[in-house]
């Protein structure tokens, strides 16, 4: 029989992973310490399935909500399941103080993947009973939207704890990757970060925009990288391969790495500066609306990357 | 009356060249001092331009087709042009000797674009006549479907030489972004090696497998990037907007910055191991076959990203 899936917070993160599952056939209990929380859940769920039906993405919003059920003791989402995904907020002593409370009542085989951004499991998983059956497993907000999730394990982690969640994801049609030890940053945010910590620099030292590097960006690397990576990338743009590639530009990245090899911090000035590009071309009142804008962007483009693997006969 | 426009060098970079003029109407004159590449060109573009035709992103491919002609002699078709856009090959002393040739023929007010995409327009224009003309317009490749194209003006390029260029690609649906002044590797290539440079760092020291790293930005940071740059990704990303960012995340990237503060060439071995992992995914022989696919899949990229823009209203 398969067992429903434990889903503990339920913001904006455990939401979306609540409607990842269900979407996929799963049955689902949430829980959260606020009440407040719990009860908005409903309205924001129905909400983002709409929208999911809207760009077909979706056949049935309402069997998929039938599937996600509400709860309100932690022993009541966690109890009878293999797998429990917490997304509590991202602070070390409260991911340590939930998962103080969720070793007292899981199962001794329930593995736990937290949707840690950042902090490893090992800072707040240490000591306790069932450690080896918990790990990170991080997506990118939101999880319906955007596929792939970390699994990074503590060095705790058993590898059936590994396997296991790397099967649940991939059978609910997320995308696991495997970072086979802890690092701070994970994979994504620090290629995220070295991306950043470039733009931010040709920001300061005035060789552009803003608004000219974003547009580098989204109307130029960001196209082929939604559906190739930067390694497959590069190996389709020299005549022999990634090596004919890697030997004719690495000496051109070399230097321009060397140029930044006294990383400095994001200064006051700067960011003010940037802030006020930013405010001046999106004012912070319009924020949350342009939000919801970027989210409709992303499921036309879930739709069309469906329609594009079914035309690839993946 | 609107002039034709001169496209210097008809390799892969040029031909693009010439179909994103003659897509937006403009007639073009085509020269490459190689004859064969020349005479191989009309069934190069035909193929390009059928595809283009098969996913709706032109309305008539003879049309666009009959607007382009090829010259046998240098002079014809650059000589009475107010553009002319150069693509030879990307060396020095090649770039150098067909500027002396062009500075010779061209009229004192046309501009010249070079798809240099790494070698600065004053390494190849210092002490010509109509130096002040001259400049790089860097395009991604092919440009017909990647639309940004970066803006890189020699220290003695004029302003006037800039705006005409910028308004050009304007005209004919690129997006170009003001580059202000020359850097190695310009803008676009620089954030490409930053985030190559921790991708080849992360998986030489075992964290994850070269296509789990591609996995993390084909079904994650590039997503959201095909359509928003990272100023924009990140404005979203914190409820206080981009200052509220950098304030809470600056220091796990400054962190992550400084591990990477002594950038070491990428060995032989590294490039040898990348290369195996590769091959094994995509044998050599089959790069050109998958070169093709990544560029239907940009082709439905761009039907999709029109299709957006329509939607909202641009």
């Amino acid at each position: 029989m398969i067992k429903p899936i434990g889903v503990v917070g339920a913001g904006l993160v455990g939401s979306g992973w609540a409607i990842v599952f269900a979407r996929a056939g799963r049955e689902v209990r949430v829980f959260d310490s606020e009440a407040r929380t719990l009860e908005t859940l409903p309205d924001r769920l129905r909400a983002n399935l709409r929208d999911l039906a809207e760009f077909e993405l979706i056949d049935n919003p309402d069997e998929v909500f039938a599937r996600i059920s509400v709860v309100d003791q932690l022993a009541d989402a966690v109890g009878e399941v293999d797998y429990v995904q917490e997304s509590v907020f991202e602070r070390t002593d409260v991911k340590r103080t939930i998962y103080e409370q969720l070793d007292d009542v899981v199962g001794p085989d329930t593995v736990i993947g937290s949707s840690s951004s950042g902090i490893p499991a090992s800072e707040f998983t240490d000591g306790l009973d069932h450690r080896a059956n918990y790990l990170v497993v991080h997506p990118v907000n939101p999880p319906y939207l955007v596929p792939v999730v970390e699994i990074v394990p503590a060095p705790w982690t058993s590898d059936t704890a590994v396997e296991k969640a790397t099967r649940l994801m991939d059978s609910v049609g997320q995308v696991p990757v495997q970072v086979r030890r802890e690092v701070s940053g994970f994979v994504l945010n620090r290629l995220q970060g070295a991306l950043l910590r470039e733009a931010w620099a040709l920001y300061e030292e005035g060789y552009a925009s803003l608004e000219d590097i974003d547009k580098t960006v989204s109307a130029g690397l960001g196209r082929r990288w939604s559906f190739m990576g930067p390694f497959e990338t590069i190996d389709m743009n020299a005549p022999g391969g990634i090596r004919d590639y890697a030997e004719r530009l690495g000496g051109l990245y070399l230097d321009i790495a060397r140029e930044r090899a006294d990383p400095q911090p994001w200064s006051k000035e700067l960011i003010a500066k940037a802030e006020a590009e930013r405010r001046a071309a999106l004012p912070l009142e319009d924020l949350g609306k342009r939000s919801q804008w970027r989210d409709r962007r992303l499921m036309a483009l879930s739709a069309h990357m469906a329609d594009r693997l079914a035309a690839d006969g993946k």
